[in-house]
């Protein structure tokens, strides 16, 4: 599978860059490319009034629309019947399926927003079954613990992060520790660090974007590289629930 | 908290060397030395034949006899009626408490020992109540999140590890992803990598050995910093239980 990850400042009105941004995907032949968080709105800005708001902004059909026109798989989010709702698009333009964020952030999105009752989305990109998160659900083990024993061979995350701290140091454990990949793309600008990264399941970074630029992160993971990893400590098989208060 | 991890080459027969490494830690003013995971007997000669082996070989007496002398508590292990068992020594030389290795690692430990049951051992020292695990348990979050929802501040873990990749990507998450202190404390010499490390609750590495040699490591934490590092993210307060499978 290559994921490709897109570094990008918010907001992109009509998703005009990442149409850009998912040519240049496809043109690496990425199977997928995985967005910030409410990029398209912007974070922060996804209400009339500037502030955040449940209005379903209606970027499905133009998601579609890019998807199908460049073939290629698209991961993105945006405000949804009160939710922060990510979705995955198929290279043929279907829609794969929803995710709801579980775990909101800080008091503005408490207020602003519902969360989501954790059921998971796992789907077939590119030969692997891959789970999409948004944001804060990464910084919990439990999160993606649940995911990899559901069957995930890789997490797709978008974000809109400001302590760096979460995409160094959590985001290559989340992956080592379950022997997945994670890719995990945050928005850049004010208020946000940018290091998007790709994380394998060695706990290795494949790619890591720097703090203030728009890029496009593209790497390979592949069922060996899992089975590889495993190698290296089998953590799923290892566990000792009966031991877990 | 003032935290001392002693990275070491077993064998160490009779503790002689911990001796020195404990009287330099209590020289530095800490209320805690951290040693590596079955120091004296060298990890994988621990029985009659140099391999493993399931004997008490009775080492508490001497650690009681350091700490005493030293004023420092001790966190050590041993083969312990067929477990790999870690203790608590206070500083006045009094055992603190029992736990029994969960996780085993790899297919001669698993010939050699029995795994702990998971009860947990946490105790107070330095101000903060500190839980004691043994290499392979870090791996696991779920090890450390129940540590953690128990009330314990710091973990200190004796280990023998030898991929580095453990130390420098799982041991930081587990303290950051718990607003706890971690201190992993390794042995160095063929098949072991040092890089033993006090990571703090942000996420940042207090303290990081190198590879090759024998280091004592010391770093303070306080209730004030892990409060701190809640302020960044709350995560024990942010879980969301009945989402998690």
């Amino acid at each position: 599978m290559r994921i490709a990850v897109w570094q990008a400042r918010g907001p992109d009105p009509g998703a005009v860059r990442l149409d850009g941004a998912a040519a240049r995907a496809a043109a690496a032949g990425a199977d997928v490319v995985v967005t910030p968080e409410l990029f398209a709105t912007g974070y922060g800005a996804a209400g009339p009034g500037g502030g955040f708001g449940p209005a379903d902004l209606g970027l499905l059909p133009r998601l579609r629309e890019i998807a199908a026109a460049h073939r290629v798989a698209v991961v993105a989010s945006e405000p949804d019947g009160g939710h922060i709702t990510a979705v995955v698009i198929g290279a043929d333009g279907t829609v794969g399926g929803r995710y709801r964020k579980t775990h909101l952030w800080g008091d503005d999105e408490r207020a602003a927003f519902t969360p989501g009752d954790g059921t998971p989305l796992i789907v077939a990109i590119g030969g692997l079954r891959c789970a999409v998160i948004v944001c804060y659900d990464v910084e919990f083990p439990e999160v993606v613990r649940g995911l990899a024993l559901a069957g995930a061979q890789a997490v797709l995350a978008p974000t809109a992060l400001d302590d760096e701290a979460v995409a160094r140091v959590l985001v290559p454990a989340r992956a080592m520790e379950n022997r997945i990949a994670l890719a995990y793309a945050n928005q850049i600008g004010p208020g946000f660090c940018g290091a998007s990264v790709i994380a394998g399941p060695d706990g290795r970074e494949l790619a890591r974007a720097g703090a203030e630029d728009e890029e496009l992160l593209v790497a390979d993971v592949t069922a060996d590289d899992l089975e590889r990893a495993r190698g290296l400590g089998d953590y799923l098989a290892d566990r000792r629930p009966e031991t877990y208060s």
